[in-house]
């Protein structure tokens, strides 16, 4: 069986039950869900609704319209991005970001916006005093990611919210390496937008993220169409979580994502974070041992999440993953993981990091499977 | 078990080798695809690959960067509407479209497009040649359903292609209710673009759409961000699908969505097209015995797809549907279904229409539940 190390991708396996719920859900409730309708129909709407309610615990939402289902974490991140910004705003963003966030930002920064990119200490740390000297008259928003998915440095959230508020400015976070492993606030953190993804450490399926957020300001409409009620107004109805919900929800994934929740409620994440960080920290200390390997990011496991990227010397990333892939059934993974200006900084522009990303599944076994197979390739 | 009777809102039950699918798939294939990845990542990708290709063939697409993956029928309509339009173009719709159709182009008219409505015949029929009247030199786009969701009339998609090529007009087709039931030749059409849900006729999973491109105009970005190659760029790349596929795919969901495909491909369009017409032909024969129902569209079958809508005299549609649901476990689905303005040329707001939808899993027994239950509620 794969030894699958590439969580931060997708996370693998998903807790048992996920799959059973995948596997039956849309036989029991396979309506469309839509208010006032039949049987199935409601109760499909019931799974989206129970949810939608899980994930306002998760993260300390106070109110369900605050939270938006979406395809992806991508499309939280251009529904948000895209629907605050106005001509003439600055924004401030970091050189960890994905290009989920790089893209839609460097493409308005062509004409629209202005955006100041911060880069991280050497260690993959930003410093919230960076991100204050930063901030203009016409900044708008500060978008910052939970933590990096190359180096998994976790980024001193509550302090930078701590910034954005005092300056009132909108603070956007990426929590797609968090949520499910570190707890999250989005109040006491002062988070106005906040993009999940279902199907990394929330364990759920593809297809399913949302977006939280604080309401305090509109976002403009982005996918307009049926909401299964207010079918006579000409145009997008102006209530959420409605005006941003256009469309067939993928209930399927939803319900798989609530099943998942279920699990990291009953393991909770403090288990499911010290199992990674002792994970990590086994992993760490036998890659230091390794002289051929190079490890980037903190070695602060405060600072951490379990993801962790290496070079070994005479090989590309590729080739390490190709091998591992080949040769020992492990897979991680190379190249620039979506994330060019991080590499551009760290100096590993062409060649790439390896990452190795841990999920709530892995084991020591693992870890000492991975050792050896990078001794066996350096040997 | 549920007599399932809305199938325009979503097909159940689904083929049963789809709930196999969606039961095993992500266990074995459950990484991220995305290309010069581990092996299960390529597995991933090849679904998807596999994927796109059946619906080029379903369509009559001349090329796999044609078809798009999206969130589902909505999201391909925004893509495509707000892809393509600039300020000052004009739009030719019917009054028979759907919300996701004229939301955004209603949005876009309030300051940016001049929009003309087409009305369709009392029969529910859209004339290609007032669609000839209303084009003027600054059209851009004539956007039109392949089949009305609420009337079930198939519209002269041909004609109209006819008339958009000859006067080097973009054609868009929302054809959320004739895939998999009607013959598509994109080609022979003249369709330049063209919306498509998964879940609907294609009996694929809920999360799942795609937008078909003759390539012939342009689709501004969409959703910006990581599409698994060409991370290096500072903006989304410029080849499709790549280009308008940002983010994870819902895998789960297009693996689900071949498999139904190939049930298609097995079963024939032509033979699941008769059967639906046999029980329609049905339906529409028992119905118009009961003198206290009024039946809305075209009796000419030829112009048909099984969906039929129809009032009972003394109640509004939504407590018919009520009662079926809840004394007789019909699901069938009242209200305005997205479309309004339909519903205000038929004269049927507020009290809407009960609309019966059959799918490739009904059968004449179905049929007769709903006739018997209908004449229960009469006495």
């Amino acid at each position: 069986m794969t030894i699958y190390l590439d969580n931060a991708a997708t996370s693998h396996p998903k807790p048992p039950k996920v799959y059973e719920t995948l596997a039956s859900c849309l036989q029991v409730a396979g309506a469309n869900p839509g208010r006032a309708g039949h049987k199935m129909a409601r109760l499909a709407q019931q799974i989206i609704e129970n949810t939608r309610f899980k994930l306002t615990k998760l993260i300390s939402a106070s109110s369900l319209e605050q939270i938006i289902f979406t395809f992806n974490a991508t499309d939280a991140l251009n529904m948000a991005i895209k629907g605050i910004l106005e001509p003439g705003d600055h924004v401030i963003t970091s050189y960890l970001e994905h290009n989920s966030v790089l893209r839609p930002l460097q493409n308005l920064a062509q004409k629209q916006i202005t955006l100041t990119l911060i880069k991280p200490s050497a260690e993959g740390l930003i410093s919230p005093k960076d991100i204050e000297k930063a901030i203009r008259p016409e900044t708008k928003l500060i978008a910052i990611t939970g933590a990096s998915n190359v180096l998994g440095t976790l980024q001193p959230i509550e302090e930078i919210g701590d910034i954005a508020h005092q300056n009132n400015k909108l603070f956007l976070v990426d929590a797609s390496q968090v949520l499910g492993v570190i707890p999250i606030d989005v109040e006491q953190m002062h988070i106005d937008l906040l993009a999940g993804s279902g199907h990394k450490a929330l364990m759920g399926p593809p297809g399913t993220g949302f977006l939280y957020t604080s309401l305090k300001n509109p976002i403009k409409n982005w996918r307009e169409g049926g909401t299964g009620g207010d079918s006579l107004s000409p145009l997008q109805p102006t209530n959420l979580p409605h005006q941003l919900e256009a469309g067939t929800h993928n209930f399927l994934g939803i319900a798989g994502l609530e099943t998942a929740l279920d699990f990291i409620e009953e393991k909770t994440i403090k288990k499911i974070k010290e199992q990674e960080l002792f994970l990590l920290e086994n992993l760490i200390a036998k890659l230091k041992e390794i002289p051929e390997v190079t490890l980037y990011g903190t070695f602060d496991l405060t600072k951490r999440v379990g993801v962790q990227s290496l070079s070994l010397k005479g090989y590309s990333s590729d080739e390490v993953a190709t091998i591992l892939d080949e040769h020992f059934d492990i897979a991680v993974r190379g190249g620039l993981h979506c994330a060019p200006l991080l590499h551009q900084a760290l100096g590993t522009v062409p060649n790439g990091l390896v990452r190795v990303s841990l999920g709530a599944f892995n084991t020591l076994e693992d870890i000492e499977a991975f050792i050896f197979a990078i001794k066996e390739i350096i040997s």
